[in-house]
């Protein structure tokens, strides 16, 4: 069947026809999209009380309108991606039930008892098992699909199947070079434009390292990563972590996706200097924050390494010191993409909310000029730094004036 | 037509039937397939003294027999190679003729007027024009494939296309994995194996590095390479210089490309101290020798930085700085496989006639370790050469005991 839009109705009428509820449920459609891209609606069978999620891709950039076309075949990314998930941590990721390459769509697993947790950490909550679960992820999709693991043949088989033209673009454009200079699609508070014209944007040798890092991005077949796997892409609760919304992935470097989480987090530790709130719930918080990057860091090492000493199949992967240089080029690398990500969330096209949530334009200001900073430092120092602790202590001495608390 | 199996008379009957030749003409055709793969047969119109190549691949590794099967396909990569070098850098290569995916053959111009550039080298001929046409070749074949100047998307679009799994396999095991151990395929020389016992293959920190190197045959996808890029993969005259067998092209790492040819003309400058020729010609081949690899590399960085002053399009290649240190980075990886590729030809499965034709085995043994020597000498100090003239003083050093002639 040719590709036609969803609605609430006709998404009903679609899950009936596949047989995914039975005959007798009496069905409703609620869109819930809140992304930049997709519709996703959660459909629900009142009776019975069971529902799925419809993921459809329109052929264009929702948030900005038919004027940015988009092929809607980035939802065959998302649910090649989604299988592979679904193999390698079925209990980390929702369950795809259902693909339509033609209507590009995906029916998956409702994880709305779940809130996102970028959502979650604006209020502050904390989320114990998720150290835990995401560095099995990162541990288990990046060592399994790569060539330590891999036969050759399959691993360059991946790489034919996430040739993802079109989300990689947006990623090489908007992550790695609009933000270095007076792009269009840039979007800018006004109050920071000064700084970014008179300081930012003179940082030639930031840019020439964010371009090394973007080469990597465009050359490194390393690992199926996730590509977007910020704190708006998983979704948290006391006991369970679910990372959705897998478009992006690609044959690319594993150290983005450690790198962007970490980053993502950093950002949301930073956010709370512009916020009005208790000083001592946010250094607790900030201190949980610290504790929750260092884990997932540390256990993310820690997993792929025994991964690696179960798992590993080419003979060249064994060779003494091998692994050793590897995981420390990850390293180097996730902490240059991490300070990457934290800088285009300030002025390029899509923010977070953590720092968009400040009203005040000077006290949004002074949060972005302190991510802009602590970007560069972590990718121009990204060589220098041993271990995630002396990450963690230079942020905290930068923004908290303490090394250790 | 499905897949047959050509033979002289049948390679007649094919091309007259294709229109290749005029109906007048009187074929005769002749199989002169010398390599380890495929079957090349020269048919010529006796009448007009026309004449072409029809190479076509066997469903087995020809020197071996059906007892290791190749898929044919390898035909595709080499067809699809030869498309994109007609159009590069059409005075180069073969012209591309006709093609046939299905029988798994081309037909491509007849290059016999010329020699297979091994073989003048080993009668110590000389190729005034090979410096000047193969640093062309590099500069132009691996430039405008990269991401320095195609879209994101072209280039991708590449890599999906040269996925060449069966080949690169073969690289990945005979090249970088199986010297470093007693892996059943090498081919060993009697009278070395007590030193590769005993002294080679116990060096775990040159296997290391060359791991390192083969991690990035697998995962960088930087431009696309010939992958076979030996004196016997060229045709070189006074005026005249081709390049063919393009079976191993894949999108990666361009330095693979350069050393490779470097360093099979250092196997030949070595294989001299082997062979009972006067003292003064081989002194006057082998300056000439390292000249033309001074030359080549020179010319190529010359006309490489060209293209990207001319033609670079990614907004990121042009960030100051960038340049130089990919230019760097290239120049350490191409000393890297230029060791790599002579360790390999000295007891892998397949070797150079330039060493193997050392008939006393001690004497070939000499030049055997001598070359496992300077491979390593390459390999671990890739990093600490400045220019290609440090290496070719090092390589005269070892070899001549003269820094400077
Ligand atoms: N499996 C699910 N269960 C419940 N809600 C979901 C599910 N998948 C998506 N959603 C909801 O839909 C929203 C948008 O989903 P998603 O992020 O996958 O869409 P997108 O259009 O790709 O957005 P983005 O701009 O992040 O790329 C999520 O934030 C979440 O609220
Ligand atoms: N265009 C041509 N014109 C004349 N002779 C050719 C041509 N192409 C190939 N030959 C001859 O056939 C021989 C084998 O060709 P080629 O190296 O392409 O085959 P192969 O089976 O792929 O060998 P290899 O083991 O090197 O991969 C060459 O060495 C050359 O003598
Ligand atoms: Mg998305
Ligand atoms: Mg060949």
């Amino acid at each position: 069947m040719s590709y036609y839009q969803m609605n609430e109705n006709l998404s009903i009428d679609y899950l009936m026809k596949q047989g995914i509820f039975s005959e007798t449920s009496n069905l409703t459609s609620r869109e819930v999209g809140d992304g930049n891209l997709n519709l996703v609606f959660i459909v629900k069978d009142t009776l019975s009380g069971t529902s799925v999620v419809l993921k459809q891709a329109l052929p264009y950039v929702r948030v900005v309108g038919e004027g940015w076309p988009l092929s809607v075949e980035r939802t065959i990314f998302e649910a090649n991606a989604l299988e592979i998930h679904n193999r390698i941590v079925p209990n980390l990721v929702p369950k795809l039930l259902h693909r339509d390459d033609e209507l590009a769509l995906i029916v998956m697993e409702d994880l709305s008892h779940l809130e996102l947790m970028r959502y979650g950490m604006m209020k502050m909550e904390k989320h114990p098992k998720f150290a835990e679960h995401i560095s099995t992820f990162l541990a288990d999709t990046l060592f399994y699909t790569s060539d330590m693991h891999m036969s050759s043949e399959e691993k360059k088989r991946l790489v034919a199947k996430f040739i993802n033209v079109e989300l990689c673009k947006i990623t090489e454009d908007l992550v790695f070079t609009d933000p270095y200079y007076d792009a269009d699609r840039n979007n800018i508070n006004p109050r920071l434009k000064p700084y970014l014209e008179e300081v930012f944007w003179k940082k030639t040798e930031l840019w020439l390292e964010t371009s090394k890092l973007k080469y990597k991005f465009l050359t490194e077949a390393q690992s199926l990563i996730h590509g977007d796997l910020h704190t708006g892409s998983i979704f948290a609760g006391e006991e369970e972590t679910k990372i959705f919304d897998a478009e992006f992935a690609f044959m690319g470097p594993a150290a983005f996706d450690v790198g962007k989480i970490i980053g993502n987090i950093f950002i949301n530790y930073v956010s709370w200097s512009g916020k009005d709130e208790d000083v001592e719930k946010i250094q607790d918080y900030r201190s949980y924050l610290i504790e929750t990057v260092k884990r997932l860091h540390r256990l993310f090492e820690k997993k792929f390494i025994e991964n690696w000493k179960k798992d590993a199949q080419d003979i060249s992967a064994r060779v003494e010191g091998y692994r050793d240089q590897f995981m420390r080029n990850l390293f180097i690398d996730t902490i240059g993409y991490c300070g990457v990500v934290m800088i285009r969330r300030v002025h390029g096209l899509a923010h977070n909310i953590d720092v968009d949530g400040i009203e005040n334009l000077e006290k949004r200001r002074d949060v972005q000029v302190k991510l802009l900073e602590l970007g560069e430092i972590l990718i121009m120092n990204r060589h220098q730094f041993n271990n995630i602790e002396e990450v963690t202590d230079m942020l905290r001495e930068n923004i908290e004036g303490a090394k250790n608390l």
